[in-house]
């Protein structure tokens, strides 16, 4: 495989779940006369962002692995024969939720379901609350559009399973994604934490010679203004195309997969670790 | 301590090993009056960048532990009553070579020597022949001017020994560099490799909440044009301040250490490492 075409759903909440989910399942039907070989979808697709606040009655939103919403993004993969990455909030057993996606090959079958491993909780974001940490742990998903390293969000700012995925074959990285800005922060702060947040994973990029994909909603959500800035960057960790913080919508691009190959040749760090020296990084804090 | 200053002298190969130690040696006394608590100074800062070939001849531009030059710095450090990071190419025993740098404390004594971890090898940069891979591992250097993690040039591509320096206390990621373009690549390449080794160190302070300093050093050798740009970031990923592609001088910016803690205190992510998944870090290249 030369190429593939990827093509994202920047999207927003629209209300109700039904009036969500049909927003996005209209934007990727747009998308037939492109031909996308694969199409990525924020996190948590169908709900507003509801760790916004601590409340039992929010996990309600959370849906079985065979609702029809699951089911209806299986059809779109048949429908247009791509591979699909749906993000949902997912019951798994009572008292046991998650933050996952699942990944539909274009006959619609299941290629795999990820479930988030690093769970964030700061004010606005109380995921700790309601998502139990993933134990999917870090595979790589060898789809008809290459072969995917799927992590989602708060998983971004950690190097560690980008590069473990990146060891076992993984070309391309992806975050669905539900990050903005908190209105009782200083606004000047902003721009700084777009920037962290490109950066961050521009550098998983260019420490492991892949491609990454982040995915983001927009809208603002009672005290949070989702920053959109979806993006692509190749293996050198520049920008192959980017959203803006409010487009609702799709974009589409072509990765050239030998570019992989192309800058591992300019830097070869994969060659030089020091995996003897590295025992330390399964230490939660090291004090003398 | 509440804030350290720091400064970093960006210099250039002065035509003989005697002329480039006095020219760094007078850039560092002329800061006497600005009374830095910490001199970084760059890569192999006496000799040539002499790893643009391979060349028996070339290994006799290392010093022993106790060459003058290693006395010079210490007296220095005496002399401006601050810590000196001297990196030069050593000889440890016949045959054996290292990439290594002493961190001198204020009273001249010895604080720390680091050798280098990880070796590059690509076209003019032929440093797997030069450079024993080094020993010492990742420690923290708990210096008057600041606990130091010292790390130099090839390392800062690497997530790994970042990571480990910061789980150990490290406030401040320190990288000397010998890095340049090199004329018989396409220069449109140039403001990527630029951007991308920015990218990778202020990712590091992102990802481990701490300062980063790179200090680059100038001018063309051969076919090799060291591009500078030393620059301090902050915990945030934000540059403090930075050197052009052309500056011979030092510069000197404050490190406001309260920093680390109001900004890992936005961004938790010690608190989330999934070390139970990370046990793949260990291995050199996984294969299904």
């Amino acid at each position: 495989m030369k190429s593939t075409k990827v093509s994202w759903i920047q999207g927003q909440w629209a209300g109700s779940a039904e009036a969500t989910q049909a927003a996005y399942l209209n934007n990727a039907r747009s998308l037939k006369a492109e031909h996308p070989d694969l199409i990525v979808l924020p996190e948590l697709v169908h709900t507003p962002y509801f760790p916004v606040e601590e409340h039992p009655a929010a996990f309600d939103w959370a849906i079985d692995k065979d609702h029809e919403f699951v089911l209806q993004w299986q059809e779109l993969a048949r429908e247009l024969s791509c591979v699909v990455i749906f993000p949902f909030f997912e019951k798994r057993a009572p008292g046991v939720y998650q933050n996952s996606a699942f990944v539909f090959e274009r006959d619609g079958s299941i290629a795999a379901l990820y479930r988030k491993s690093h769970i964030p909780d700061d004010p606005g974001f109380f995921e700790k609350y309601y998502f139990m940490p993933g134990d999917t742990g870090f595979e790589v998903i060898d789809t008809s559009a290459g072969k995917l390293g799927l992590l989602i969000c708060w998983d971004q700012w950690f190097p560690e399973p980008a590069r473990i995925l990146a060891l076992k074959g993984a070309q391309l990285l992806i975050y669905p994604t539900a990050i903005g800005w908190d209105n009782t922060e200083p606004p000047e702060l902003y721009p700084h934490q777009l920037e962290a947040w490109r950066i961050s994973m521009r550098a998983h990029s260019i420490a492991n010679g892949v491609y990454t994909l982040a995915v983001n909603r927009v809208g603002t959500e009672q005290h949070l203004r989702f920053w959109g800035n979806s993006f692509l960057a190749r293996p050198d960790g520049s920008l192959a195309l980017t959203s803006d913080d409010s487009l609702v919508g799709t974009q589409t691009a072509i990765i050239d997969w030998e570019m992989i190959d192309t800058q591992r040749r300019v830097w070869p760090f994969f060659r030089d670790r020091r995996i003897d020296l590295y025992g330390d990084l399964l230490k939660r804090w090291i004090t003398p």
